[in-house]
């Protein structure tokens, strides 16, 4: 039997250059958006819809839907929630659907779904991520979200800790050097993500927003056994039993 | 007096995000066109024009001209020179010109070209080219060639050392996460860059290729302090005193 294969795409903008069929499509956006879609599911919201554009949010909000829109780490004006993984376990959300729009993730969302399975990644559910694709052994593509179409440490750090981990099982080989560099990178963040993130730029714009509570919560890894995945158009808990 | 900046753009695909008219742009593609054209300058030969065709390095040809042509891996049918480092060092090519086409290099280099300075580095120049970098007191964006348009590890690891370097100097800064990645990359790297390459992809097609012994010419640093400059299109030695 030939071996899966699993690959690290940096950004959105690359997708194609990696995309070649890919049974499954893992995508991340460590601050914050699939944080915050992972804690939300994790606290009980019944589907979350993620929609490009802030004028489709609005129309969603028009019709009595809760909404979440966010743009450069801030909540949009007439918005209730940002993409804040702390403030989205709120009571008033449970059970219900809720729209989310970001700056980064939900873009990135877009562009993996052509593949036939999305699933959606933090450190906040890292284990079950893994777990699952050691399950299923399907060549799988890992999408960070980069920010602004930029590479981004986060996302990559969180990549290599999913691709190391899988590629532990000895069914699974990757050929890419994205997938190397942020297996590598990993390694050398795994003792102290935290610190290790000190220098990234998206952290230094979080942090002048007061967001360090967010920050940590978004790196610290399996919090949660939710496996979000997208199902037509949809994000909801993966029925994995 | 503000600080100057120094990043790291992985692929000239990305170079538009990057690029905001720093002064210099260092091109590298450690396997192998920049290795290629500070060993051949190193060498003696006068000046290298690179070009982005076979069509155009034929008509140079043509008129008499020397010329260097590889596509992936391997020198082109009709040339008598590709880009191995090694074979380049032909006393033929001493104060000639010589005419270079390659997969990937000779693209970043074009990219390039709309900075004020265009600077060609590998690990055979490194501190020639980091000495350079302080002395001068500029914003420097560094650009990979990557392969075919895909983040590439060798390349990043040259860029993160020569960031590391120029960052020691306190007039310089950096706050793209590509440089920041770059740099810790390049770090767990240093102690055995030849080992730690063992899994890039494009070491492996190399060797698949032959050609470990350009791999080991092209990985190891400071052989020469030729400071090549795209001057007018054409490539020859930076009068530095």
């Amino acid at each position: 039997m030939s071996k899966k294969s699993i690959e690290i795409c940096f950004v959105p903008e690359e997708f194609e250059g990696y995309f070649s069929g890919q049974e499954i499509v893992v995508v991340i956006d460590v601050l914050r958006a699939t944080t915050a879609i992972c804690s939300a599911l994790d606290f009980g919201v019944n589907k979350i819809i993620p929609v490009a554009t802030v004028e489709e949010a609005k129309a969603y909000k028009a019709q009595g839907y809760f909404c979440a829109a966010e743009r450069n780490g801030q909540v949009l004006d007439g918005f209730e929630f940002g993409n804040s993984p702390i403030k989205i376990r709120s009571e008033k959300l449970k059970d219900q659907s809720l729209v989310i729009t970001t700056t980064n993730g939900t873009r990135a969302i877009k562009t993996a779904s052509v593949a036939k399975q999305v699933i959606i990644a933090s450190f906040m559910n890292l284990d079950a991520v893994c777990e699952y694709l050691i399950e299923q052994q399907k060549d799988v593509l890992i999408v960070g979200s980069g920010w602004k179409s930029q590479f981004n440490l986060e996302d990559t750090i969180c990549a290599g800790a999913i691709a190391d981990k899988v590629l532990t099982n000895s069914n699974f080989s990757s050929d890419f050097d994205s997938t190397v560099a942020a297996k590598y990178l990993f390694r050398s963040a795994k003792d102290n993500i935290f610190g290790y993130l000190k220098s990234s730029s998206h952290r230094r714009r979080l942090r002048k927003l007061n967001l360090n509570e967010d920050i940590k919560f978004c790196l610290t890894a399996n919090q949660t056994s939710v496996l979000p995945v997208l199902i037509n158009g949809e994000i909801v808990k993966l029925n994995t039993k």
